[in-house]
């Protein structure tokens, strides 16, 4: 059963302010409380139904600190969803991007002012689909455990790092790395389809309304555009969204490193 | 000032039986607004505020019925935003793909149970961006006209015509049009990269939940996958959101026309 504490100690994590505080976030449903899991996040608290208790009594590698037998109706009282999906987690923030992490060798995304949660938890699951490891944000980006954020990576919150920092910090440095390319998402620029591309470096998405912050400009050494096809129209979308701009070119950078790859065997 | 019969009428709108029935549509915020009435729009009504009004005295192609001006109070009992924007008209549906439509010589894309709002208008925005000027959907699709779709199409809606059909009787003359393709995106198939793709042609994409329909299958003459890269995790993202998948499987069929076109120069 669930006491009055914790139901209002659940509720609180739904605030930033109190996630911050604790280092924990809020996951729900039987998808993604099974990923995290599998994946070796820390579980402090599982809330989960009978149904869900028989169906998981054990995870080969879950770390759960304390479980609870909950009604629906327990449920009911902590979950984010209309209809509660016989789970609810609590897990500890992990750190994100460590001083070990070295970027050199691979392909990160850097995000300036993501302000919509969904589009940021689309591109923490996109950036899994495309094998990018690490995502570094502004420091004033949406929250990653933003519960809305937490649902939309759809459990690549469990595979992707999430960083925030102060990016023109971040990217100085690497600006200067030999060899490393920091590449940004303009509406102008080169042609992403004919731009060299390599399958390393950092690539830099800004909000759709705001585009990427001028201090950041001094950073980036490729300036890249996905091409828009007007047939003949006088006027086509004025953009794409940010989420959807950055599938779009990771997907080519992939394809790239695809092709060659298998032009050099 | 706005009687209460027009406010009954406008908010019957946001109902997909009355907007059926009466063959019109909402749309909110002044750049949604002046980009249907720059495209010729047909507007019914038109209730804005006197700031509107100042600002937006004629509009060149505009083919206005009737407008009124409204309080910012009046606009917010019509409104579906927290935070009314100015101006809502009130459109005539347009009829979507017509008999005299050729889709021969062109790219459309098929919509096989696009569940979710928010996705058939993002989807609408970069048919839009990529030069697709027809979407067919299936009857069982949301509907184009819920206010959720049109405003995420961001203007868009005014470009790309979008029409429901039955899939299987669609396809199957197209699926017997000599040289014509009908690619599928499926999670297994040939990879999107290497595959022979023609900038001609309808490419089907399926819900995210189910796929696209067994029932379509047999006119589909290439299946597409997207790869995933796994930089040898375990485990990645089971899939992309449908309107992502799409956007990149178009930009893929863009670049190729795009590199054979300055090929061929």
């Amino acid at each position: 059963m669930l006491s009055k504490n914790k139901i209002k100690f659940i509720n609180s994590l739904k605030k930033k302010k109190y996630r911050s505080e604790k280092g924990l976030f809020i996951a729900e449903g039987f998808k993604l409380v099974q990923e995290l899991l599998e994946e070796g996040a820390e579980a402090t608290l599982i809330c989960a139904t009978s149904q869900w208790l028989e169906h998981n009594p054990s995870h080969a590698r879950a770390k759960i600190i304390e479980q609870i037998e909950v009604t629906e109706q327990e449920l009911g009282k902590i979950s984010s969803f209309k209809t509660p999906q016989q789970v609810l987690g609590i897990f500890a923030i992990s750190g994100g991007l460590s001083e070990a992490d070295d970027l050199a060798g691979q392909l990160s995304l850097v995000l300036d002012r993501i302000n919509d949660p969904g589009n940021l938890g689309t591109i923490v699951r996109l950036a899994d689909w495309f094998g990018i490891e690490n995502i570094i944000c502004s420091t004033d980006t949406v929250d990653l455990y933003n519960p809305k954020t937490v649902q939309s990576t759809m459990g690549s919150i469990a595979r992707v790092k999430v960083a925030y920092r102060e990016l023109a910090e971040f990217l100085e440095p690497w600006s200067r790395h030999p060899g490393f390319d920091i590449y940004g998402c303009f509406l102008e620029g080169e042609n992403l389809y004919t731009a060299p591309l390599q399958n390393k470096g950092i690539i830099v998405m800004g909000s759709e309304s705001h585009g990427i912050s001028r201090e950041l400009w001094p950073y980036i050494n490729q300036q890249l555009y996905i091409p828009a096809f007007t047939r003949g129209k006088a006027t086509t979308a004025e953009s794409l969204n940010v989420s959807m701009a950055t599938g779009i070119v990771c997907s080519e950078f992939r394809r790239r490193q695809w092709v060659s790859a298998n032009h050099s065997k």
